[in-house]
């Protein structure tokens, strides 16, 4: 069992049995992970999980492997052999979740389909990650993270306002599909908890991204028309100065972005303040955000050639303390080498076994001050033994034969 | 007691007392609401939250509003009377959940910070969503979403690689936050089930974006360099085919999505056959990624002369149902005339009180079948007299005294 021994530490004893791979599924069983929930990991014999081997030409596990699947056990069975099979029901049985994100119709042709699990276990909570919807014209299609940014309505919404549709930088087909199963198992297992009811729960990427575009829609609902590219201004309107402002430097991130609401007048007049330009402030030109929207290229410029004079985070420093809404452009390395992250615990380092210390990003929210703390992803395999002992009282013979004949890794 | 009927109302019977405005804060109880919690938002009577006037001039209720509110109940306190300050104490001895994303320090300056509020009820799980953590440099600023992307290294990593960092379209510095506490309250919740212990749960936008940027973390630990924006590519790197491809028609969004995978190199001869180049199926010139790499636009042109004879939603067809990942580029607008949504429940059409009928995007995950019903977000103040009446067994005397005296709306 695992436990945390922290705050997070809130579902002990819940067992997860998880056959998913690469990030939508995992993603969603690491927050179950972090929040103390037991999750077994059936992995290939044969190299696991392909995300171990993501973005690698071979070898160790890659730090995308590191990543998702933090805080997790990982046993190895042979599902072309029908004893392996047999071992995955019966771990089905012992189990409260399982879940799966194979291609449309692959869990079915194993035999382990929700109508065959959900027989041999009725109170199990049964779960399914697909690209697209059961009914959907393109149910049997594959999907992968940019697939479900392009149908769910992301990418139309990304990009310069004159140029094509961009993926964004974040995996939000994927982990952000990941988020809303995690809501819902969580859900389920509360009721379950009471009642002892089971259920079939099923989230397809398409549907997911539209949830996450809803400003978007709104946008859509109040002008009826789509929901532009936005570049680097807002769903719902951009109102000057807005947006991102160049900064001293020449490297890619060089910039600040600064906001100023048109809910809050002391916005603009604070940001004159910082800028020099206090003669500006009343000044019926400027003042309002109609005003300053018929001039936007004077009232960006204006800014600009104050945040040129300074680096980023001077910049979010002194136009932040003002009281104005601001933000530097930060690039991964810059993040990862900030030490308050790791002060409080939004990164942790852990020691993988076989490749040392690690610093990653954990689980960002504090129960009781502090963030639950992160292990290592486990290597293939590493839990067979204490996984079918504890799940299924296996014992040292049955084991060994399991192994000799190819069952388990 | 809200009772959904359906699959999702797992929740039932649990009491959210919900101080948040315009969208991180909401779109987390929102989803506490569809899986069936009592979410009750404490509004002030003078408008309510801003969110309901979010980019309109007046009026009624924006869309903004009713696609972070369904499902919810509405109370208007005035907090500026000790009567309502102790109005809301009240409510929370009642309620199991609290969470608040006021600007840093104002919940405490009213008296409702978390010492206050558990010390009044031990087993409440408090919770606040604010910019930036507690122990940040920045913990004092203000955020909104976009800064919460500029600073959570989202916009880096967002854009053409030649270009300005950019924001995406959703608005995951809110919405993306918002999850991850959903995540983590119903955890607190599950829990507190067992045990009646109460937490204190806190977090911030800028660490919930490095969340979602995970696999631009992995790319850095893989490269030793910060992770690059990446146009239409993969952020773990862009293997051709890969990418948008225009399509027939000249609209924005006239492109398809195809992705042929590194993992399966049958994506690859899949596609010639598509594109009527089955002469060069096992072609060392292009038959390996690593071949293809060597020759991304001859490559990529090949599909784009393909693509271009066909509209996007005939290429996403063709090619899709030869096997290779693909997805066309759509907007909000196609999703929202694309019946099959609302067929499958992923889109459902309310009818609000005063605005009428209103499709909306609603909870994407279906248990066992279907996913929640959504039902409208409540007018201001609809619900004080049932739920003061029902927390805190008010009388129609006290409610009227209440009222007179401009404590509540």
């Amino acid at each position: 069992m695992t436990t945390n021994g922290f705050g997070a530490n809130c579902l002990a004893g819940v067992r997860v049995l998880d056959m998913t791979q690469f990030e939508a599924g995992p993603s969603c069983t690491e927050t179950l992970a972090w929040l103390g929930v037991e999750v077994v990991k059936v992995e290939n014999p044969k190299g696991g999980d392909p995300g171990r081997a993501f973005g690698m030409k071979s070898g160790n596990d890659d730090p995308y492997f590191l990543n998702f699947n933090a805080n997790k056990k990982s046993i190895t069975v042979n599902l072309k052999d029908p004893r392996g099979l047999q071992l995955v029901k019966d771990l089905a049985v012992k189990a409260d979740v399982m879940i799966e994100n194979f291609a449309p119709g692959a869990i079915e042709r194993l035999g382990l389909g929700a109508e065959v699990i959900r027989a041999l276990n009725p109170s199990i909570i049964y779960c399914q990650v697909k690209g697209f919807g059961e009914g959907s014209p393109y149910e049997k299609n594959l999907a992968f993270d940019m697939i479900a940014q392009a149908c769910g309505g992301v990418m139309s919404t990304t990009g310069e306002p004159d140029g094509r549709p961009l993926k964004p930088g974040p995996s939000l087909g994927d982990t952000g599909t990941g988020m809303l199963l995690s809501i819902s198992i969580l859900g389920a297992l509360y009721r379950r908890k009471g009642t002892g009811q089971g259920d079939h729960l099923q989230i397809a990427m398409q549907d997911a991204m539209m949830h996450y575009l809803r400003i978007g829609f709104s946008h859509q609902a109040r002008t009826g028309t789509p929901a532009p590219r936005v570049g680097d201004g807002g769903a719902s309107g951009t109102n000057p100065p807005m947006g991102i402002f160049p900064t001293k430097g020449d490297g890619p991130n060089d910039y600040v972005y600064v906001f100023t609401s048109r809910a809050n007048p002391e916005h603009w007049r604070r940001l004159l303040g910082v800028i020099g330009r206090e003669d500006l402030i009343g000044d019926a030109r400027y003042d309002s955000p109609a005003a300053r929207a018929e001039r936007p290229a004077e009232v960006n410029d204006m800014v600009a050639a104050w945040t040129r004079r300074h680096t980023k985070h001077e910049a979010m420093e002194i136009i932040g303390a003002a009281g104005v809404p601001a933000g530097a452009v930060l690039d991964t390395m810059e993040l990862t080498n900030d030490p308050t992250f790791e002060q409080r615990g939004i990164m942790q380092t852990i020691d993988h076994p076989t490749l040392g210390p690690f610093k990653m990003v954990g689980w960002p929210v504090r129960f009781s001050g502090r963030p639950p703390p992160v292990k290592p992803a486990p290597l293939l395999g590493a839990n067979n033994n204490d996984v079918l002992t504890d799940w299924l009282g296996l014992g040292t013979d049955q084991l060994g034969g399991l192994r000799a004949d190819n069952i388990i890794g």
